[in-house]
């Protein structure tokens, strides 16, 4: 595969997610780390030539970019075997993808970055008043894949996909945005499943 | 293709992404109407039965079903034209409808249902707090559409894909939520490229 450049936050789990998926293809990453509090992703120049939404992940990929940490996962595994061969399920974990950032990230994630980066004593009256609700729909989301994970050892089919390791890039550091992980059985067996195969690497390596 | 039945809410773009998919593809879906505002997609037995994320559109192939709207279309979408055959396009279709689920969507589509279903007489305390940055937002994410669209004809390529199909939905009733489609010359133009491609269909059709 052509040099793969990851810009990129290593305490990023959207981040994160590319760098599990790459190690677990046995591909190299060039990583290129921004101080997102210091507003390296919002430059003039960031904005301009790396990704006009001013987010990280991006993968770069020669001289293309591709911003989206789920479509990076994506890019780095197309034909590989983190993408079910079957045709429901090749949605399905699309599926689960969708869902995650939709349900699970802005909430999960987003009262992870305002506890651990943020600060509460700093947050602005617009937080104070969403946090109620996004720690409602983060528990009904860790609860939905206790549910499904209480049936299934894996969120789609017989194996792991991308759908798990999306899943777990914030799922296995929800205590850091106060969510209680103690109350999500089949979510920790799960997890230690995910940690378990073959080439997985911490979010911290 | 097997018998194909979409349980929706005929004013949903998230659904209407699903139909203009199929209409395109020349693929027949049998239509399972629910009313959102009476809470039928949250009843017990929808919970159970159809979606324990409470949510529509969900895609039912046989006895299987596939929630999320953009994961639907890819599963109608699969192995044809209206998705790019290039590796780096591929992924860079999955990009535009992460975007959209995550930065579009949530305040495009947001905005119009509260304006459109709720009323803003009805508005919480929480949804007035929330309605401003919903709306710089929302503006942000047409201003990035429109930046791109000026350089390009379609999202991803040479032609229309999936990525068209998912934006296309909530931003041609964008003005519903109470924005301005003027202020975005490229945005409209495009608009009237892919209400021009064979087989088009309307969201009220």
């Amino acid at each position: 595969m052509t040099d793969l450049i990851l810009h990129e936050n290593a305490g990023s789990g959207n981040c994160y997610k590319v760098r599990l998926t790459a190690a677990l293809l046995g591909l190299a990453l060039e990583r290129r780390e921004y101080d997102i509090m210091a507003g390296e992703t919002r430059t003039a120049d960031f904005l301009a030539n790396i990704n006009a939404n001013g987010r990280i992940p991006v993968l770069q990929v020669a001289d293309r970019l591709l911003p989206e940490g789920n479509a990076a996962c994506f890019y780095l595994a197309d034909g590989s075997w983190l993408i079910p061969d079957d045709h429901f399920e090749r949605a399905d974990m699309l599926r689960w993808l969708f869902w995650e950032q939709y349900n699970h990230e802005p909430n999960v994630a987003t009262l992870r970055f305002w506890h651990g980066w943020i600060g509460e004593a700093n947050w602005s009256e617009l937080q104070r008043a969403q946090a109620p609700a996004k720690r409602a729909a983060g528990e009904a989301a860790l609860t939905l894949m206790d549910e499904h994970l209480a049936r299934h050892d894996w969120l789609v089919g017989d194996g792991l996909s991308l759908a798990d390791i999306a899943l777990y890039a914030y799922t296995h550091v929800a205590e850091g945005g106060g969510f209680r992980l103690a109350d999500y059985p089949a979510v920790q067996a799960w997890l230690r499943r995910v940690e378990g195969v073959p080439n997985y690497v911490a979010m911290d390596a």
